[in-house]
């Protein structure tokens, strides 16, 4: 293995020695920012064996190091072990950041190399801040790699499909016109749109391009009078081509945008989102034309529900509930009989989701992280860590899937044979935030920013906390993370919303005792207007996510009298959603699951 | 009375005529954006007969009209009666701002006269903005109104005195060092100081030309290696000037400000605040000084208390709740037995709190609100408004003093005989959001928007609200109001700050029925350092008020155990603090009053 991998490090630095550059990076991107990527893109994995979803790798002349964060310590250690590439662990005491060794090793006026459609120029911008005094030159024209990987896969092609107007509520003419409307406000004579959510939400298609997303790999410009997708065409149904040119939508081979903004008149007025296009397409529009870096206008728009979106998420989260709370039952009765792995866990869990009608995949790598594992934040199971489950003590489940219905996300940490009371405590404080923050009633205009702490007061009446935000957006079968809407108390910059009618976030608090156990309790949510009066427009936040949180690892003494009433009331309704769905003994026990404390 | 008003806006038009001036601003502000100002600068008082502490006058040739908000409306609508000036009540549906006024009445190119002292580059700014297709002129140079007042009060020229750094905790050298370590860092030359209460603070000196304020005129304008104060030098003591001098403070006229920058150098940087900085001086400045318009360094410095700061605050808030009880029990005790009118409780509290050592006068003028007027927020009593207060309902009371050992600012709602069950649950869900918010432990970095919630939490589940912040920093012997912390959950530009140990805040939820009644419950409260562990430093905040909530207008029932055991053990502290001060029948009702629920 490790021969492999300085072979392609070896071919690489002759290619980085033609070329003049110092150093090259490959970090773990497509080229259009996405939480996940295809095969093709693995780049970083290929030239360095580290398989884990997020790490850059930098390769000197004579040397290699790769960051990555706290989720893939173990995992990477254990990857890089017989390699010369340093493991760079970010946020560790004494590591220096990617800025840091690169300003430390390099000279002045070296040139560093890399795919400029992989990174973004907020990272090139950093970077050139950061090594300032070394006036380091940037060449991003080329992707060296793709000339050291022997038998690339192949760049994913899976066919579109159309999402029915049924299921989005709203057609592509009606959104193409809520976007232009948008870039008449703004004076924008086009509109570059490169996050492939952004692109499918819009289009009303979905594809299969990218992991855990159902997206397809294009561009998409949009002018006053037309647009522009830029996609691989032989992914396109003939019917779907029609219907685009109907709407006014026009295609154009995937490799084209490079043209296209090449060729934009002088005087123009291009908007773009500086936080996602990538670095060779800002820098493939011509100087006269005038560069608007705002938040696309697609956010905000996809962000909020439609009625029929609502509608139908509604009835996901009911099916995926019932696959939830199957595993659940599953778990806790056949843990101590069988020999159940994290992995296997995963796995059945994800054969309840898959008979439930409309179930497309998971909607992001399932967490399934037992015992000390579930102190690890996003903590993902593989073969390095793969432990078996004992009946005894706490198991985590993030997990989520895709449904033709919508995107899921839940969390459940699940009692298995005897806890302890340190460990129940732990789940009913955590369980009392998640409480109180779903029971939020607030006037319109209210953020994220002001409501966190309803989630953490009782950990921080504790001295305890979570390093994580509390909640994220969730697209309607699209990205499992969405924008602009959050749960967080820290404030930064503009970057605060009001929370809008039809906006889904998650409420996820947490509590993490590393090297012992972890707790996370996470329900989606819609958020509704409530009452209207002289005080305002009041909003309140509706349960989408339906199953039982784990009683076995609840205290209810340690509860006041209304958070008690809060976890009945959910689970009534858990019980009344699921109930037509189960049956036999996971019936009886969903029964006993939701009775009231 | 509306005859001399008439003959003095026919003065001032006269002299608008001579100088082409289509209309002259009459703003309530002294050269300072002082909250309050002296005598001299009652000029919109003089020119209207409108006596409230906030207003805009604008006279136009043939019509003049005034701006004020809710809490004046009644007051000016008699005050306006019989004179030519229309009433524009701020904020009503229908009523034009000050700028759409100016835009219609304008004609093309017209130009605008004001006293460019007493208004804020920003106003104008504004102004301009708002009427930017007429390209009104601005005339900012000839304070008219100065002509016109026959008689006019000498501008307040009271001796100032020194305080002792036993009670400031730093001198003034130290002080000076903090300021120009910051100046340091942001490349500045020159810090122009304007607001008094900063001056006052830097220099650890008081005095008392402002209205409720221990602050004395002048302007600071602190260089590398001196600074220069401008004063009426009359009212420096030679022990104080001398003591300045050793500092590195030279003295200058008051009214020489002008000219010293006019005289700055060219290439030099001048750090000034342009929130606060009044027009003409900004205008002093020369084209070739670069201006660095920034939130002042002394801001910050001021809002964090020092050790010796916060010994005596602790004192001067023990003596005034010894004060606020004393009356508490003298209003609740004789009301129904004598005539007791709102100005005549607001006198009688005064006396109370003549009584307390180090006691130097009120720190805002005092709102006794009975009834009805409870629910005008800021409610003042005049002799237009007073009322006889019945034994009979809610009594607000908002009022504050100045001690030598620091400031204080406190609202009781007190119960008078018979009260609804509408008033008690109303003063039970406030007091539930004050006491919650007063219990709030958060991780240092967390700023008051992340915590208002805590106080509005137990309203807006009920659908209620209250339409001001839930509360502002107070100065030490300074300002009532200060920055730059605040609790209140909108979030505007880059206007939130972290929490810091020793930062004085208030916490003064409410509840306001137009036409019925009011309920307000304020604590002052000091943030504080606890624990310190993983997750960071948590801080919590000690209450400073010392008074009992008056039980009366309390429904226990409708509290939770946890809140039912904060508010005893706030009473206790209450007893324990002031039952040395106490005696008799105001002993006796203390103890009853902060008995255990």
């Amino acid at each position: 293995m490790s021969d492999r991998i300085e072979a392609r490090l070896q071919s690489l630095r002759q290619l980085m020695k033609q070329r003049g550059l110092a150093a090259y990076l490959i970090p773990t991107d497509d080229f259009h920012s996405s939480e996940y990527v295809g095969e093709y893109f693995k780049a970083r994995e290929y030239m360095s064996g580290f398989t884990g979803s997020a790490g850059t790798l930098v390769v000197l002349e004579e040397q290699a190091a790769l960051w990555t964060d706290g989720r893939y310590f173990i995992q990477a250690e254990e990857q890089l072990r017989d390699s010369s590439i340093r493991l760079m662990k970010t946020g560790r005491p004494g590591v220096p950041s990617m800025a840091e060794y690169l300003r430390d090793q390099l000279e002045e006026g070296a040139k560093i190399g890399f795919d400029g459609r992989c990174v973004t120029e907020q990272l090139i911008q950093t970077l050139a801040k950061e090594t300032d005094r070394k006036e380091i030159v940037f060449y991003g024209e080329e992707d060296l790699v793709d000339r050291v990987w022997k038998n690339r896969p192949k760049l994913s092609a899976e066919p579109v499909w159309e999402l029915d107007v049924k299921y989005t509520g709203l057609d592509r003419e009606e959104k193409l016109l809520r976007v232009r409307e948008q870039m008449e406000e703004q004076g924008a004579d086009i509109l570059l749109v490169t996050a492939l959510d952004e692109i499918a939400w819009l289009l009303n298609l979905r594809g299969n391009d990218v992991q855990n997303t159902p997206v397809f790999l294009s561009y998409l410009l949009i002018e006053r009078e037309r647009a522009t997708l830029c996609v691989q065409e032989q992914i396109l149904p003939g019917a779907v081509r029609e219907k685009l040119e109907r709407a006014g939508v026009r295609t154009a081979p995937y490799g084209q945008v490079e043209a296209l903004l090449n060729k934009l008149p002088e005087g123009q007025t291009i908007w773009l989102d500086g936080r996602r296009v990538n670095y060779r397409l800002l820098h493939c529009v011509p100087e006269g034309v005038r560069k608007l870096d705002r938040v696309s206008p697609i956010e905000g728009l996809k962000a909020v529900k439609t009625q029929a979106e609502m509608k139908h998420i509604r009835i996901a989260h009911v099916r995926d509930g019932a696959a939830v709370t199957q595993f659940m039952w599953w778990l806790k009765t056949h843990v101590a009989r069988e020999r159940i792995t994290e992995m296997e866990a995963a796995e059945k869990l994800e054969t309840f989701r898959a008979q439930m009608d409309g179930y497309l995949g998971p909607s992001f790598d399932p967490i399934i992280a037992y015992g000390v594992h579930g102190a690890i934040v996003h903590y993902e199971p593989v073969p390095q860590t793969n432990v078996r489950i004992q009946a005894k003590g706490l198991c985590l489940a993030d997990t989520g899937g895709h449904y033709r219905e919508g995107t899921t996300d839940i969390t459940r940490t699940i009692a298995l044979g005897e806890i302890t009371a340190e460990e129940k405590r732990a789940c009913t404080l955590v369980l009392r935030g998640h409480l109180n923050l779903a029971a939020a009633r607030f006037p319109y205009g209210v953020c994220g920013q002001n409501l966190d702490i309803l989630a953490r007061e009782p950990l921080w009446e504790s001295g305890l906390d979570y390093n994580h935000g509390t909640g994220h957006g969730v697209g309607y079968l699209l990205n499992v993370h969405e924008g602009p809407q959050s749960f967080r108390w820290r404030i930064q910059g503009a970057d605060y919303v009001p929370l809008e009618e039809g906006m889904v976030i998650s409420n996820e608090p947490g509590l993490y005792l590393p090297g012992r156990f972890g707790v996370r309790h996470e329900n989606l949510m819609l958020c509704r207007k409530g009452e209207k009066n002289e005080y305002g427009q009041f909003m309140y936040l509706e349960p989408l996510t339906m199953a039982p949180f784990d009683l076995d690892a609840i205290d209810p003494s340690l509860m006041t009298d209304r958070e008690r009433e809060l976890l009945n009331a959910y689970h009534k309704k858990v019980y009344e959603s699921l109930s037509p769905y189960l049956e036999g003994e996971v019936l009886e026990w969903l029964g006993k699951a939701t009775a009231a404390v």
